[in-house]
């Protein structure tokens, strides 16, 4: 068998070490050919290929970013792409694809699968919001890398009796803000799934300055306050009307100065979130899906996604994959309430 | 209601946060008083007490260790003990008891409860082998810590064309190395679960040199060869009559050495890898292990244990939770053999 | 003897090592006694002391930040501030003064000096811009955390095949830009002390794109164009006619854009650099300069600050010391410029 | 000209950042070609290169260990062996030589430059030990990986009231343990240049059990005690009548239990002390030795080798630099002392 295999979306740690995956267990134990394709759904709509052989992988397993590329092309929304891709297809002597992505690249591989396509996916999100897997790689190392950031800033904060804003990503659904808030002992954490209330935020900074620990506020990129507070301004909006990014994070600052005389500074952690070596978690889970979509490709078991459930690794159909976004339930957020103020 | 709380056993990065969410939460929430005893079973066994309020967990969410100090003491092995603490918390007018601890501390949990005392247990293992919980916190922070020395080793033995050991924690349980090994690329894994054949990984060694990566054997402490091979001498094996602790990674040294006649070099990594700042994912697990295990005790729920499965923490019987060590399945195994040679 | 110390100006990872360097070896070999002033000269200026023993300074070593609180309080400015410094003293029986800072603090602790108050004078500068000594301690640590994000964005950028620009620290001097950049593999490294050509940028930056290596441009937070180029709006300006904060690397980034028609983006690393656990080269560099600045005051030796000369903490008198800032010589400028483009 | 570039002796972090400043700068700057020779003098001794360019640099100044290799071949003690070398390099169309590595590699290339050989050396050692310059490469990447290892050590200590030993390397000069304990925090540590007194060594950690602090002994693996104390066995010492690699740290751990009647443990950190990535500080004088290497060999200036006096990368002539032995100074050893007990 000939099997291609692409990366799509953002980048994230861990898609080497899927690709370094299927490739070793796909040649050494099922004897199958592999064919990298460049940059995501680009690479079969245009038929860019690269060798993807045991020597392709070696030494990447430990290495953020991807072989392969990566973009975020859309065969669905380009004239006759799906059928270019099927003749590119067929044209390289492709028999399977292994898709890694997130909710793009799963969306596209259904409907190719639906159209004939033999495709397998792999999921692929740092923010976690993927509702059919319990993680996706890439997330813990974001998660670490965001706590690190929150604990350096403690002690500025503390020596300087500043609030510090720590914004990390989180578009739709805050988990790394969750996550890393609570790891971080932030002292509010702000997610797009609840709109905040500016009132009690500059409340929970105000009350820290009475003790000797100083408040860190960490805000997911996507969070914004409950309507009507903190009018926000044309330029201060995307064409989306959500907060720029990078922006609430200095809007915050600057409110919480204005209502609390106190000073307020932002971090934005941006893309240093999401590249670079994976944390060994990351790895484990990463590896592990490529082993896995390797033997559904294998066992000619298309159309699915493999998926993290409890410890287990298990296959669910891509139309539930992509079904809806997993955000944070109000009881995870409770939970870290406790700590807020 | 007054709160004693614990902590048995070794050490492991994540105590400190059990403690301080137990105490954040019950003392905000739920309008708790907490006592801490020292050193495990020492203290209620002693009647050795230390205040343990808001001010006392403050800033010990990133710290390793424990601030309540550890030790092995059992009391049911002591005559009387069970009853010595019995009555020493009627004496400090403890109420309930949240014992924090692997399989030891938890039996005895078990035991005091089956005897009237109101306990809570929370699970700890830093070689994540207890069977109600999918994980233990500590774990996912030893195996990064094994992970990046492993990366470590990876260049000394590429420049070196030398075979490395790398000796991990497992006594009974191969989880530390499987994942570690896994995430570090090792090319064989040694768990204490599967016998292993000195020859086999001779011949993974040898194949290794014949590339341009040299070869990295992550062992477990607990593993051994099959039997007939390497033939144990007295002073090489333990009381137990294992291989005693440090030395089955240079009795594979040696084998390797006098077998290929390549240079061989073993690094044992021993207690740093339950020291130190615990990684993100324990932080949470730990915060969340402590929130649930203060609710437990808040309901009136005793016998039981906090743990993890899948994204929830739940509550099952002690008398559940220590029957049986959880040790790697032959399915994990085999999706690590596939990057063996 | 009685002696104050006082940390000014922003913080700094290692402040925590000189106090504990200077109390340790005060009380223990020389019987000194020790009072804290709080938040830099503010601590003098208003009387506001806090203690400082053995026990005070125990575990502090590898904290980032200062127990004693930092401000930028500038006593000269205030009327009467420097008589009220030498009343306060008196008042709290403090014979002489070690003060911790960078510029400004050394510049107040020189006029305090002239006017006849012992003090001894600890370098701090995280931009390593002093010019009295090789090395500041808190350099070391923001030039890693820097080394370690740039990195992370390389697999990023190489993934993207986009231009990512990494923003670090250094208002007027680039040290903390040469040495992350030259670390970090960039491929351009701007600095204040050499205006940039924006054209030639734009060049190293699209030559980058013609192989599979993604363009990194790390810049010095004071670096700007040559004059002329990248016309600067009102807004984009501070009061001192800079690039504001967190302004080069985002205006460098719309440039690249409009002028390569490739995809940039900038990361900020901003607080992040400052805090946390110090290197173990500042905590020696932090806890050598304390031992010696103890010494100083042991002897009799006022008006002095100390200084790494080589391997060597040496005594430089205090008007040196501030006289001129440190920037990089254009000698090593040349050095970072052969891997430019 | 056709350049010659080789890395002798144990591998150390900042190796392959020294071989891409070289190539780099004299590819692109100088127009010069290389040749690289595989495992140290094994290469020029067999004739055995591998293509050096551009593209066989890009992407290592970040990886630890040496993409040519390395060996502890050594063609002095070789019949011949010199003359094979002039005849190889010759043959081979080499003018220059680049000789990276430690006192034995460079005084290697202190006698072919006797006999004629045009070589300028790099100085490498992971020990520091080299009298001619302040620092090498690879240093501050140990201390850092020690000193991370000490402070995990602490809270292990701390929790469980043992003495932790922890045995870094140097056999000759005891740098690495000075700065990693005075860095991490050690209540004691010992070094080749200074017999112990091991009752002072007791009394020192006894000291600690009556404060909540454990204690943490940093020892050098050359370290010994002074003479008539703790007598060594036949199998205790290796064939110089050392004490054998790993086994101060061991033999210390039973005479503190022995004495004191406490548990002691030792963690033995080996080889991952030299692997893995280089820290900032060591890519960058990596990166500067390198620069400075092909402009020596550019001016036609041999017989020289690189070192860093202060900031400044100097020449010194190889018949000095291999001439004795930088072990730690009286003065540098007492300043630590202060932290002791």
């Amino acid at each position: 068998m000939r099997i291609g295999v692409l990366t799509g979306g953002g980048d994230c740690p861990g898609l080497n070490a899927v690709i370094r995956a299927v490739v070793r267990k796909g040649v050494s134990l099922y004897g199958h050919e592999f064919v990298g394709f460049r940059d995501g759904w680009r690479g079969p709509l245009e038929g860019d290929t690269m060798p993807l052989d045991i020597q392709a992988v070696r030494g990447i397993l430990p290495r953020g970013g991807t072989i392969l590329g990566s973009s975020r092309t859309n065969p669905i929304k380009i004239d006759g792409g799906v059928e270019k891709i099927k003749d590119n297809l067929a044209e390289t002597g492709v028999d399977a694809l292994i898709a890694i992505g997130g909710e793009d690249t799963l969306g596209v591989a259904k409907q190719l699968f639906d159209k004939g396509v033999k495709v397998v996916g792999v999921p692929k999100t740092i923010d976690n919001d993927l509702s059919a897997t319990d993680y996706t790689f890439g997330f813990d190392t974001a998660v670490n890398i965001a706590t690190e950031a929150i604990d350096r800033l403690h002690t500025t904060a503390e020596s300087h009796h500043r609030a510090l804003i720590c914004e990390v990503m989180g578009r739709h659904a805050g988990w790394i803000a969750l996550h890393a808030g609570m790891a971080g002992g932030a002292n509010v954490i702000l997610i797009p799934e609840k709109p905040f209330d500016i009132d009690r935020v500059c409340a929970y900074v105000e009350s820290r300055f009475t003790t000797r620990y100083a408040p860190i506020v960490v805000v997911a990129e996507g969070a914004h306050p409950i309507e009507g507070q903190m009018a926000l301004q044309a330029g201060e909006l995307d064409s989306f009307g959500h907060v720029r990014l990078g922006g609430i994070g200095e809007l915050l600052a600057k409110e919480i100065e204005k209502r609390t005389g106190k000073e307020a500074r932002t971090t934005v952690l941006g893309h240093i979130q999401r590249g670079g070596t994976p944390t060994a978690f990351d790895r484990v889970l990463a590896t592990r899906f490529g082993l896995h979509a390797i033997d559904a490709v294998h066992d000619g078991h298309f159309g699915v996604m493999v998926a993290l459930q409890g410890t287990d690794v298990v296959r669910v159909a891509l139309a539930e994959a992509t079904k809806e976004l997993k955000t944070v339930p109000v009881s995870r957020y409770e939970e870290a309430e406790v700590f807020f103020g």
